[in-house]
């Protein structure tokens, strides 16, 4: 610990008191690695202050003695981004204690929470009124809204109604001055200047802390139907998308799974079962919802698949007959990654392409990685309808110990370099942090990066905020 | 003119050719003046690229000479945001021939169109392709993409489909370094760090020149259903727009109008008469849209009114029974602005607050004014489900020659101060440009200013955009 790091820490407890200072390493150590295992960092303290007041303070100390500060919610992220460096010079800031929900309303469909509310939290909150707040992803039960606001997070229902940055209506941020910018107001037009919150918004916590959230509700759901259908090819999965969209706004759910993909599920995941008699080289999850208790989007869907069957779009079609089945079809979604990481090393790439091109991205791309590296199994899955596919990359049939560290970097740079020659995004919805940031800075374009690190120096200029992170 | 000027001047023409330079002070007379004729500016020139590469050669020839840019499209801002300085230290940069609309996408949902293209241009190619481009409003006749984005328009569907912040699906521009932030691959997805399209939206050309934009189209419109209402007061407007909004997904307009704005109307403009029979304090206009060829949106927006007309919810209703009353309907709400300047003179504020809060804000901030400035008329009408709505303040009686002058500083300040106190903006959907920049000095936080500055400083530091716009 460093003599600044230390008065630092002094001076906040006296702010702070004993709650708002963790020094004990027992306490510390499980938020100084990323979920996922893979980075591992140090700090002398968490600081977890339970007011926007008390993080003006701690951004006023920092800036004062010049230690940064990571901010962390839940410490689910994807990208390694709120984990603090190893070298122990940064004090983690967690979030968690400022966990109101400063209100919620039908009336002006809207919820304002604290950034450490966690994502399950708020969906109750909203349902107690009537409402719904309509982004969800795997770690609801533990990611934070802030956390979400901070990375633009996406998740399964961003078909219709966007990633986080098209549901935040405001944003309330200590900058790294020590100003607090509140942008809390729930103004729908505002057009006073360059706007802060989309700017905050997707900066993981580079340009400030993000302390409460503006969150838009809609109205609750009364009724959901899931499908399970199988296609010839990703192609036909769009044009299925596509058919649906054009006679329906009931559609928010649809996720790409490739055949092998759903072998492993039934393999490595006790309980589940082939949705269709038949195989099909490639299926897709449909979900449809309604807020309408007059609409029956069951019926609706049923008619809509049973004519796609008949245009030859599909090849086979199931509905859920029940809440327990529509469970069991999302299961074999989301286990995909829990049973490739069952058959051996996997490879992950959260990358994007615009959406037409993404059929064919994804066949393309994968006859290339597998032609490259020889006895690899390469597949894409996920969000088709967002131009949004997890690019997985499997060792096959020559997981040799050490596959990760001879090939991965490799085969990553292949992905990143496809995507990137076609107009795609290197990180879809999971973000830069420290994990993609040498990719990042390898295939930006120069005049982005001088951009950022402007932006980043001009708001940040003693350099404070998340150190290490996204900024190439 | 400056030696700086003349040598950009000569060698932006051996680029450009003749087309692209134009210095005949008759040319360029109509467009250093602001379309509502409150302020004149000069310039020695009036440059005209025909592409993103000439637009970044004036960018650099403006960076090497030190010569600020003023970009321009179709000169209908209402601040003032496109006109040059008085004393000619600026050079015009005309959008206008960069009026190519790149290409536009059933599939896609998405057209990408250049700067100068007209709004009404894009609007037919929209509709040629059997989508629609959703934002419009009364100067879509001139108004082109670059000046909307840049300025973050607003209109009358924004309560359906949001501001031009939420349309954009991407952004091509040149920085002020010269180099090209090229956003217009349509990407869904993408979370490589701040995003700059955001940024550029509503910058009124302070950070860069906005060449190209990707913009979301929805289904054209099939049917649509047009109503006239009579409410007792903003509150009763505000209820029935919620008790349609909870049971249909088809208003797109929603525009509330008082009595006295109505009379002035029925008074000044010719071909006019009242919808309804009796007398309401205040009344809505209401549009409901479909691309459903099934649906039938007048028989629902029927049966809906009278419904609310039995909850006692409004006065009276009636739906237009031809698109020629429609279009009736609608230009009693369009030629309110065009009334009030015949009856006499009229202070505009644009303004928004918490959609909630709206109602009330309209009577408290009318009684204050007219009790602060005796004899003068204030009232509000227009986007009361955006919480925007223009707060206009007419002379009245004592309409003396030099009313704007004398009193028309401190009734503005008045209400800016209302708008502020009740945490809402002095802007809503017009912008800062030259004309709001003092008020937006006084009121705005120092913590926002100073973001503001730092921004603009950081990317563009020789000061060559748009200067004596928007930051204070």
């Amino acid at each position: 610990m460093t003599e600044a790091e230390a008065q630092l820490i002094e001076q906040a407890g006296r702010k702070l008191g004993p709650k708002g200072v963790i020094t004990d390493p027992k306490e510390i150590e499980p938020w100084v690695t990323d979920w996922r295992g893979r980075v591992h960092g140090n700090s002398p303290a968490m600081l977890a202050p339970a007011s926007t007041e008390e993080v003006v303070e701690i951004v006023r100390l920092a800036g004062e003695h010049r230690v940064p500060l990571v901010p962390q919610g839940g410490n689910t992220g994807m990208a390694a981004g709120a984990t603090p460096p190893a070298d122990g010079s940064a004090i983690l800031l967690s979030m968690r204690r400022m966990n109101r929900i400063r209100s919620v309303s039908a009336e002006s469909r809207l919820a304002v929470a604290e950034a450490g509310v966690v994502l399950a939290t708020l969906h109750d909150a909203a349902h107690e009124v009537g409402m719904r707040f309509p982004l969800t992803l795997g770690a609801r039960g533990s990611c934070t809204i802030g956390g979400l606001a901070s990375t633009n997070a996406g998740g399964t229902q961003v078909l219709k109604f966007g990633t986080m940055r098209s549901l935040v209506a405001g944003v309330e941020a200590v900058l790294p001055d020590g100003s607090i910018h509140s942008g809390l107001g729930g103004l729908k037009k505002d057009n006073r200047g360059y706007n802060l919150d989309q700017l905050l918004i997707g900066a993981e916590g580079t340009l400030g802390v993000i302390t409460a959230v503006a969150l838009r509700l809609v109205p609750a759901i009364v009724a959901r139907a899931v499908a399970w259908t199988g296609v010839d090819s990703p192609a036909k999965a769009l044009e299925l998308l596509r058919f649906l969209e054009a006679r329906t706004s009931s559609i928010e759910g649809f996720e790409l799974v490739p055949q092998d993909s759903l072998d492993l599920v039934l393999k490595h995941v006790p309980g589940t079962r082939p949705p269709l008699a038949g195989k099909h080289q490639w299926h897709a999850l449909v979900e449809a919802t309604t807020a309408d208790p007059q609409a029956d989007v069951a019926a609706e869907l049923q008619r809509l698949l049973g004519s796609a069957l008949e245009q030859g779009i599909i090849g086979d079609a199931v509905l859920a007959a029940s809440e327990a089945q529509a469970e069991a079809f999302w299961k074999l979604r989301d286990t995909i990654s829990e049973a490739e990481r069952a058959e051996g090393p996997t490879l992950a790439h959260d990358i994007s392409v615009p959406v037409p091109d993404m059929p064919g991205f994804i066949l393309d791309a994968a006859a290339k990685v597998e032609a490259a590296f020889p006895g690899v199994v390469a597949s894409g899955f996920g969000h088709l309808g967002d131009g949004n596919i997890h690019f997985h990359v499997r060792a096959g049939t020559h997981a040799a110990p050490g596959w990760y560290e001879s090939e991965g970097e490799a085969i990553t740079q292949l992905v990143d370099d496809l995507v990137t020659a076609a107009g795609g995004s290197i990180s879809a919805e999971h973000g830069i942090g420290q994990l993609k940031r040498a990719e990042f800075a390898r295939l930006a374009p120069p005049g982005r990066i001088h951009a950022l690190r402007a932006i980043k120096q001009a708001l940040d200029p003693l350099g404070i905020m998340n150190p290490g992170k996204l900024i190439p």
